[in-house]
């Protein structure tokens, strides 16, 4: 099944349907992105033609699948921006609240663009590590097997169990079967590879995103995109896990920033 | 009037009403770390002695000063964490949506910290160029009086009219007349310096902010704030700004990222 039928939404205006398929999960909890990318799909269909630009989400209770409701309200249609805020609800409790803004892809831009940073080095794709679900360990999860997320060598700790210093997980993310990506794909991208934190002297565990924020500055990015997700400060027992995720061609697609809580 | 006095809140709960007093404004425009201080302000009324970890704004009108009405929703009460939300109105129209979590301050937290990162390189505060309203000129603007802000040097380009190169503004931020300072004060402090876009080559203008993420990592900081905001990816007519606050023994307060549009 691919993303688009996974995460389809059905129903609306104000009122959406969704079904979480089996699969899309770490230890029984629907990926995060997974679920935000259900949301910012549902509010698209209310922002009439317009393209998403920036998605936050707030988790409030997991769930492992089934059906769920996404209550969307427009809070402002202006010249140019749309927001909106999307409630979902599932198994009898709130799951998440997004605030989505969408732009008219037509709006006038000035010249020139201020790129200060370039993709993270990696290796090619078939020479980075396939993430794939483990049949005999929770870790990596059945989400893995829902996607493409190949690993930078140095950082594939959580297949290796050596994990490095920094904090660092580069990979290459993209669809099952050639899977167009839209500005949903990209959100789901932000949450697709393993925790940063993985990848340092921290113990791997259960890292709960608290909050998830996207700025999406391509909403068709096309081939494989590299990521490169960072984690620099673990304080008060909370962590942020940066993202920056890219094109093939060097162009910008993604900004992510979330905050999880740290392993226990 | 003092910070607290200026963006207090009374009523509740639920709905709460302030008043946005004159002089906390960029070219007649309130501050948008002020509107979000408030909203937390409100929020944290409703958290029953819990503190503020993390707050995400999408501003969706621009209000010159006047009073305001903050609906209050409780998303979620869990065992460590609530997840408020706040929509603030004001002159008849939406202002400003608003989600705050808010944590135990006595939560179980893992030992040790990770910080990969160091304030930035500042000359003490009386060596750094304070921005003060100009009576002659809309910049530096009003809302520069209501709070202490002490820019380096290299990077004062609003007050002297030399851009660098690179987006980058660093400066000391705190209250006047020694007012100590809170979560809501922090998230004012993520908003308070000219935006670092100014210090390049860019022209600056009006980079109006679609929407900002604060994560709080200390909820009362004591001193002077030392702040860092980068502007590392202008494309498409957007400009995010990261910025990191830290207090005068280098320990990290704040993190926060914006979404801003581009001057024309």
């Amino acid at each position: 099944m691919s993303f688009a039928d996974a995460s389809a939404v059905f129903g609306g205006p104000g009122r959406w349907k969704g079904e979480v398929p089996e699969g899309w999960d770490i230890f029984g909890v629907t990926n995060g992105g997974f679920l935000m990318g259900m949301a910012t799909r549902a509010m698209a269909q209310e922002a009439v033609g317009r393209q998403l630009i920036s998605a936050t989400g707030s988790y409030l209770n997991p769930l492992s699948k089934g059906p769920v409701a996404i209550e969307v309200e427009v809070l402002k249609s202006g010249r140019s921006l749309s927001t909106l805020r999307a409630t979902m609800s599932g198994d009898g409790r709130s799951l998440l609240s997004v605030t989505g803004v969408y732009a008219e892809p037509d709006r006038p831009r000035p010249d020139g663009d201020l790129v200060r940073a370039k993709p993270p080095d990696l290796p090619p794709p078939d020479e980075c590590i396939r993430a794939m679900p483990s049949e005999t360990a929770p870790l990596p999860p059945p989400f893995t097997g829902k996607v493409e997320v190949r690993l930078h060598p140095d950082e594939a700790a959580l297949l290796t169990g050596a994990p490095g210093e920094d904090a660092v997980m580069r990979g290459w993310f993209r669809l099952l079967d050639g899977e167009e990506m839209d500005a949903n794909a990209v959100v789901l991208a932000t949450d697709a590879l393993p925790p940063a934190i993985f990848n340092s002297p921290y113990p791997a565990g259960w890292t709960p995103t608290v909050d998830l924020t996207v700025q999406v500055r391509d909403p068709a990015p096309r081939g494989w995109l590299s990521c490169l997700f960072t984690t620099r400060f673990v304080t008060g027992g909370m962590l942020e896990e940066d993202g920056e995720i890219w094109d093939e061609d060097g162009g910008l697609v993604a900004l992510s920033r979330q905050l999880a809580l740290v392993a226990r």
